[in-house]
């Protein structure tokens, strides 16, 4: 069956095009499938940098390891947030310079640690005494920037304390890493992933201004300022364009900051998500009873399978079928395993069509971001999500 | 460096021997890994299945698909539940046999119930009219017990209504499946992962046995009653024996329902758990401020790559290291990786020694369930969880 969405057609009169949706809509898949266009990613790419205006992008690897997207931003100029050893030597294979590689995770392994500096990696991040130590072992000398912790943030996706230090911590981190041998350079901060207006940034930028301040008076020579990522995609709620949003964002920097030698981004989702979408299938829909309220809608695709961010309903999909000219009604989406965790949302219910039964194929929209590397091996006997890259 | 775990000691004294701590507190691990002890998976059988006289054990593969777990079991004459098409697999290549293996997703995908038909699979779930009209095309003639929701569960893993119908549906539905041609046999339900007392299981049985007699008055000839899992593992809070747990649980199935052709039960954890521990190491030890509460301590392994059952912090597993004889006090775990969300005990703090520090290592107990397979394909650049047999 050869289905045409209406969210294709809607799509396709509002954007030029969309190939990944246009790819979907045409085929027959055996299985879950995210289909990626690296073309889209140098369109959005392009759109953040020129809005992001005297930042360098360094592109939030986790967010999407595909390897043909890191080819792509490599080509484009990209710089790159590496988490861990793997992703390291994911950018240097696709010909990234270490010079353009950030280590990010303030949570080193001693090896990866070894292993970047003596590639050449040159700027890591940390927020604590007993990883200034690590790095000031094995990779002597290396430049490194504090991370705080943001106290205030708005993003869609739940923060945790997990990352950063409390601001009263960043000059005594920072005189440590002098003592150390190290070059304190900058801080890095993060409003939360998904946060969806450029204003929102305001109160956070307030903040760290003032943690900038007061390193600077303490006599660090700043040159590094690192926003982290938040730059937001579209799930169905109304975003910025990705220019207008990184400019105002710059713009707030500016006016705070005033010049920086080197401002660094790390979009992840904000740069990858729209690329892709994820063709899906309904396997069941059923009532649990004559007189219940919703329907359940089952999928072949759940939170151990690639949906992992609906984790408390947190990111909110769009799911789009060849029945979307039917009334619509709200049901419980869920996934196919034999867990009872595996429910993608109930406590805010899915509108989807009534007429959708077992058997319709589903597209899921701007899945690029946080699905491939987040499936699980193999959870119930299902594959990780399959990936078709344009 | 050799340690001694003090748990290690004391488990020594308290039962016979631990193949799989023994292991790791003798050896060096470069990644988190999964140390597995089929021998203590086949003691746990002969116990429970002792336990169960008179039910036969069908394992639910989804907890441990390892093959050599698999292959334990096939030889001691266990039978199986799959979840999906690869699970069938698994178990066929481990010389199970198909009159063995029930097939108890209730969401099952048309091809992998047509696959399970073909080679000679006859006992399938459902709970809805949706899938009983893929049976009849697939698996025609095929025997089917209907899965019916508890709504009083007392277990540790938090349930959903994802599963089951309502009692009201079940006599629709096996009316319906005779209309079908298949031959409704029995019904099965779940108290809950995790049911840590056998005294729990009591009003589940109450209200399953209404609905078993309803369904033998409105004329159906049932045979199987499938209890489902929820047979615990040791997490720290006590649990009965194994024997005598399913000894009470059987004692108060006959209490109820007499003599029943076929009885099933399905444990996953309660089979597995016990027989392997995780051997991690400590990456960091830090404090986001100098007057903070507790410390955070971060692990090499997190909710991404291993410890998913710790979501919501529903599963606490136990910590051991070299220094558990100094003095404890409560920190934070976390996991490695980049997202804010791999946060393993924030509610309740974790207790672990106040010496602890970067490098040490930790074996986490009983970690043989529910682990390898949540394990994410390559999060942050993590590879999954590592695995060794004994």
């Amino acid at each position: 069956m050869n289905v045409t969405y209406r969210g294709i057609v809607r799509a396709s009169c509002a954007i030029s095009s969309d190939r990944a949706a246009d790819y979907i809509a045409s085929r027959q898949f055996e299985r879950p499938t995210l289909v990626l266009d690296p073309m889209r990613v140098a369109t959005q790419y392009d759109a953040l940098a020129e809005g992001l205006s005297g930042a360098r992008i360094h592109y939030a690897v986790k967010a999407n390891p595909q390897p043909e997207i890191i080819g792509t931003l490599v080509a484009r100029g990209s710089r790159f947030d590496a988490a861990s050893r793997a992703e390291i030597e994911l950018c240097l294979s696709q010909g990234a310079q270490p010079c353009d590689i950030s280590f990010g995770n303030t949570i080193k392994k001693v090896s990866d640690i070894a292993f970047a500096y003596g590639v050449g990696i040159d700027l890591f991040a940390a927020d604590a005494e007993a990883e200034l130590l690590k790095l000031a072992e094995h990779a002597p000398g290396a430049r490194v920037y504090i991370r705080v912790i943001v106290e205030h943030s708005q993003a869609d996706w739940p923060l945790s304390r997990k990352f950063g230090c409390a601001a009263s911590k960043v000059v005594p981190l920072m005189d440590m890493a002098v003592e150390l041998g190290l070059r304190p350079v900058g801080i890095s901060f993060h409003v939360g992933s998904q946060t969806r207006r450029a204003a929102f940034w305001n109160p956070v930028l307030d903040e760290m201004v003032k943690v900038w301040a007061m390193a600077k008076d303490a006599g660090h020579d700043l040159t590094v300022l690192n926003l982290g990522g938040g730059f937001p995609a579209f799930y169905g709620e109304s975003i910025d364009t990705p220019r207008s949003y990184a400019s105002e964002v710059m713009h707030a920097v500016r006016a705070r900051f005033g010049a920086v030698d080197y401002v660094m981004a790390e979009p992840g989702r904000g740069l990858v998500a729209e690329a892709g979408h994820i063709a899906a299938e309904v396997l069941l829909v059923s009532r649990k009873s004559d007189d219940d309220m919703h329907r359940w809608v089952y999928l072949d695709i759940g939170k151990f399978s690639g949906l992992a961010e609906t984790m408390d309903e947190a990111i909110r999909y769009q799911f789009e079928t060849a029945r979307d000219d039917d009334e619509f009604g709200p049901c419980v989406l869920a996934g196919p395993s034999c867990d009872s965790a595996d429910v993608l949302y109930e406590k805010r219910p899915m509108m989807l069509p009534v007429s959708l039964s077992a058997g319709d194929k589903v597209m899921i929209r701007n899945c690029g971001a946080y699905t491939t590397t987040y499936a699980t091996i193999g959870f119930n006997g299902f594959p990780p999500l399959d990936v078709i890259v344009l």
